[in-house]
């Protein structure tokens, strides 16, 4: 990346029509735009990562809509698209609302005549996740304050995340560190203690976002957030969620459970950042939430970089180990001091979230 | 390894002194040994990580000492040897308890006459050793066969093991994986998820110790453990220590306590398997353990091989973003069903530990 422009996961390229994504499986050792002309390159950039985090991939999913009209905008063309991208990824919950509002977009329209009306669509969604990542560092900057006030008069605050929930995972600020971005626009000493986060590693995401805001910050293997939280070295737990039920159960990136039991064994609280994209309005049950099971050679090969700097896959034990390989997990409501939401602050129950999104009664 | 003779982690080679070990840096991949010839080379072995796991520590440094009284049996040479290993890693109080053991058993004769008697002593305390893994593996299979009627009546008991606690961290048999392999032994099915445990990947250790038993066994990411906790997946925890309070709090690899705290979250049964050699009678305050943090490449450079088969280290993030590399963690006792030690299991107390040893009372 060249001259002031920072790079941006996903934009609309200057033809109008195509889609211009960072590539995030070469992150953060390589800064690589990808273009998507169809619907089928949408899928495999969300199936394969690509694209990540789950505001991202909703407005990922919009966007390969778009393509899709772009050659066929038929009923049939339309359901077959919002099927294909609807099975790429199971858990994040966004995927499911970006493609019922394209749907409901573009259905108003008679075929011959969709494609401008699901770009504009699409890019209101973009607009939307935005303002609302905004609006939760508003929010999340005001209980950094209050820390800095009670726990941390005499040094930063001191965060803890999980995976990547910054502006990769979203377009702008992100969901989890948008707090972190405002608090260092606004001044108040943050330093982050950044999750591994195995297996896909999305913490050194986070780190390299993170170096180019100019935050401090430390990464830890995923077995050290613990200890770390135990001795009082995290004054705050902040994450992401892909799926928050209506009650507040929050299912994020695996690893995240273990460390709310921490927070709460340690009376650190913790909270997670939630667009309203990501609450699943129907759904009362964490059990029931699909979690997503990945391929064995995310865990098997670890990718990266060689000294000399060639990418390169390590693997660390015999190819041939049975592997098991959980994406998500759920943290029961209990565990959390709260959502973070574009309308405020609530607590994790039916009740907070209500009282936040009336419009959710009935 | 060829032929039927099962590799040893540790023996005093065929010339009857020097003292050959395999090198774990290299394992899974690649099984090699190393003679140690001289006092510096078994501080190094500690040191580097050839040889790890508790128990295994103690035993290097004992038979240091006696390759240090090869050159130099004089009180200075003893005092320096002893000071040198007691040095190299500061968390395992099996290091201390071999090097006082060694000291006592040395003492007593005259320089001069005093390799005989060390190798005497360290030949005893590696026996010790092996005695209490055994001993560990009949108490543990115990709580395997109850778990068996009471929980897995119809299938495998799941057991869920972190970092290396086979074998290859003690003589033989093992601490929390003693009471596997004697399920295997007895017939009693047994399965075992294994934590990769980073930043040093021993998880792979264990999978490779497991498969040449022929244990089924599943290895998964740290952040996996808690989700399967929590889903019911497991049916015992599983773990060693590093040192153990008088008090029963437990001191072991870092990621143990999270796993604890899972354990207790989701009432499944939480064992240390704590041989005598690990337990400080003068421990009482866990937070003052000794924690040792190690070097920032551990965790960011992942080694491994190539898909060809050749040792490489990968880097998954920017080499210049700063880390935390802490090795241990502490688990407060209160969220132990019990601890396994050679001569039974107690609950994690005081009381609980002197009535199995109640020598240490005074």
């Amino acid at each position: 990346m060249t001259g002031t422009t920072p790079p941006r996961p996903l934009r609309v390229a200057s033809d109008g029509w195509s889609v211009e994504i960072l590539d995030q499986t070469r992150l953060p050792h390589e800064v690589r735009e990808v273009r998507l002309t169809t619907l089928d390159q949408a899928v495999e950039a969300i199936a394969t990562m690509q694209v990540r985090g789950a505001p991202l991939i909703g407005i990922t999913a919009a966007y390969g809509v778009c393509l899709a009209l772009m050659t066929d905008d038929s009923d049939l063309a339309l359901d077959d698209a919002i099927a294909a991208l609807a099975a790429t990824r199971p858990t994040a919950v966004n995927l499911q609302h970006a493609l019922a509002a394209m749907r409901e977009a573009v259905q108003a329209h008679p075929p011959g005549r969709r494609a401008e009306p699901a770009y504009a669509a699409a890019a209101a969604l973009a607009r939307t996740e935005v303002e609302a990542c905004r609006a939760i560092g508003d929010h999340g900057l005001t209980i950094l304050q209050e820390l800095r006030q009670t726990r941390a008069p005499d040094r930063a605050v001191r965060v803890l995340t999980h995976c990547n929930a910054g502006w990769l995972a979203t377009l702008e600020y992100g969901t989890a560190l948008a707090p972190v971005y405002r608090a260092k626009e606004e001044g108040l000493p943050v330093e982050v203690w950044v999750d591994e986060t195995r297996p896909r590693n999305q913490g050194w995401l986070t780190a390299w976002e993170l170096a180019q805001a100019g935050v401090p910050h430390t990464v830890v293997s995923d077995t050290t957030a613990g200890h770390l939280i135990q001795r009082g070295e995290v004054d705050v737990v902040l994450v992401g969620t892909d799926r928050t039920t209506r009650v507040g159960d929050v299912c994020n990136k695996i690893g995240t459970y273990p460390l709310a039991l921490a927070a709460a064994a340690a009376d650190v609280p913790f909270y997670a950042a939630v667009p309203s994209s990501s609450i699943d309005w129907e759904a009362t049950d964490w059990q029931a939430i699909p979690i997503e099971e990945r391929g064995a050679e995310e865990v098997r090969w670890v990718r990266g970089r060689d000294p000399s700097g060639r990418p390169i896959q390590a693997s660390p034990g015999p190819v041939e180990t049975p592997v098991r390989n959980v994406a998500f997990d759920v943290t029961p409501a209990r565990y959390l001091s709260g959502l973070i939401t574009e309308r405020g602050v609530c607590r994790a129950t039916r009740a907070g979230l209500l009282r936040l999104f009336p419009e959710r009664k009935r």
